[in-house]
């Protein structure tokens, strides 16, 4: 379906049809789908651009994964679709690696995302087929299958657009967490160590270009920016944000945009 | 996958499975998933019930129907698999009629629809393929094929789970409209003639309950329900009702349930 630019949701239909793309390519699954449209709600109630509030928790994200010794980032399908150069770059910036790691975890889907991963420039990707060869603990059995090279050894995990439940589970055997949600709600907001609440094609790029703004500077200058960051306090501000603007529109009494 | 009763988000898992159900028989279709998504975030921001201002809004509505000399209650593939047995019911109770009405039209999936409600006890099913061969006024091209037996002649009609064009170009024919819709901001809610803001699978039920008590009172008193009820106050208190919640959730700094 074209989409004209003059369309007032035009960009985020954009995005929708490149999930489609992704579903009908065996990418991303219909939970996926349904995934994204939880998301395009929020983004529509934050205002469908970065805050000032997640520009600060992108500072800090970078912070914190440069100063990683071992960083990993988890890919599922939707990132991979929407993201994929962004992963490359990120992972080149901060020297870190790149492991799928599903939910609903299939040979075949692993590997069309590895692919997609390859033909975007990564040099590896983990945890595809037996490469999950380590387990876990505290996680459920099919998602405790994690890359020995990878997820196990990690210090430091970004998680762009996963559930709670790993997010928790990853914070109970010690791993910090960065986590891209547009739901400041959700568990994985709440319990990560960053929560960047925005809208990944939007935060992914940005956080390259911090990752690569930051990377020759002093690891005292990181460990300051890190320490200067508060991630309740800024989930709140996201909060009062989405809050206040609909206030304004109910006062308003007209639609959103 | 089975989904344990305890699960915080059962419910809403459980009618997840049924639109991705929907979707494997061809029925649903990807956009649909993602609407699907989109309306969730919104039911989680409600509260995942029955608000009394959605009360309030399906008793308007059910006053409405049943005024109504010709209603129809137009039909997509989402509401197919979420409320079958209701739209039936609803249709008996307000001797109205049943029109299949997609924005991506397919006769396969046209006849999938017609063929779910047959099952469930319709007696006539409109818009079907060649049926849907009158052209209403101001529509796209795909759009604008409706029923002359049904959409094309109707006074009121009932649309659950459809996009904003649609509901305005309903009004600008002169048609009233009664909308569900868990958005209160989206242009079908502003442009309805009643919205009601809650999830269908709970407000089907509760509008054929509605309809069935009271369908036996004189017209007047259908009249008065109608004139005491305010579309645009009932959204206002909608958007209160949201924004009250992110506060308090915000001043408790915790997650939503």
């Amino acid at each position: 379906m074209k989409i004209p630019s003059s369309h007032p949701r035009a960009e985020s239909l954009r995005i929708r049809e490149i999930l489609k793309k992704g579903f009908d390519e065996g990418i991303v699954i219909a939970q996926g789908l349904i995934a994204q449209g939880r998301g395009e709600t929020f983004d529509y109630l934050i205002g469908e651009r970065t805050t000032p509030i997640a520009i600060s928790s992108i500072r800090a994200a970078a912070a914190y994964l440069l100063i990683a010794k071992r960083p990993v980032i988890s890919v599922n399908g939707n990132i991979a679709v929407l993201s994929p150069k962004e992963i490359v770059e990120l992972a080149n910036s901060i020297g870190g690696k790149i492991e799928v790691n599903l939910f609903h975890r299939s040979a075949k889907r692993e590997l069309l995302i590895k692919k997609r991963l390859l033909i975007n420039g990564a040099k590896d990707v983990l945890g595809v087929g037996n490469s999950a060869s380590a387990n876990l603990s505290g996680f459920e059995s099919h998602r405790r299958k994690v890359d020995p090279r990878g997820i196990l050894v990690a210090d430091t995990v970004l998680v762009p657009l996963e559930d709670g439940d790993r997010t928790l589970n990853l914070r109970k055997v010690g791993k910090l967490v960065i986590a891209i949600d547009l739901n400041p709600l959700s568990r994985t907001a709440q319990t990560a160590t960053v929560t960047i609440v925005d809208n990944v094609v939007r935060a992914m790029p940005l956080l390259v270009k911090e990752t690569n703004s930051l990377k020759n500077e002093s690891i005292d200058k990181l460990e300051r920016i890190v320490k200067e960051f508060d991630n309740k306090s800024n989930l709140q501000k996201c909060i009062s944000h989405i809050s206040k603007r609909l206030v304004q529109i109910s006062a308003s009494n007209g639609v959103l945009k």
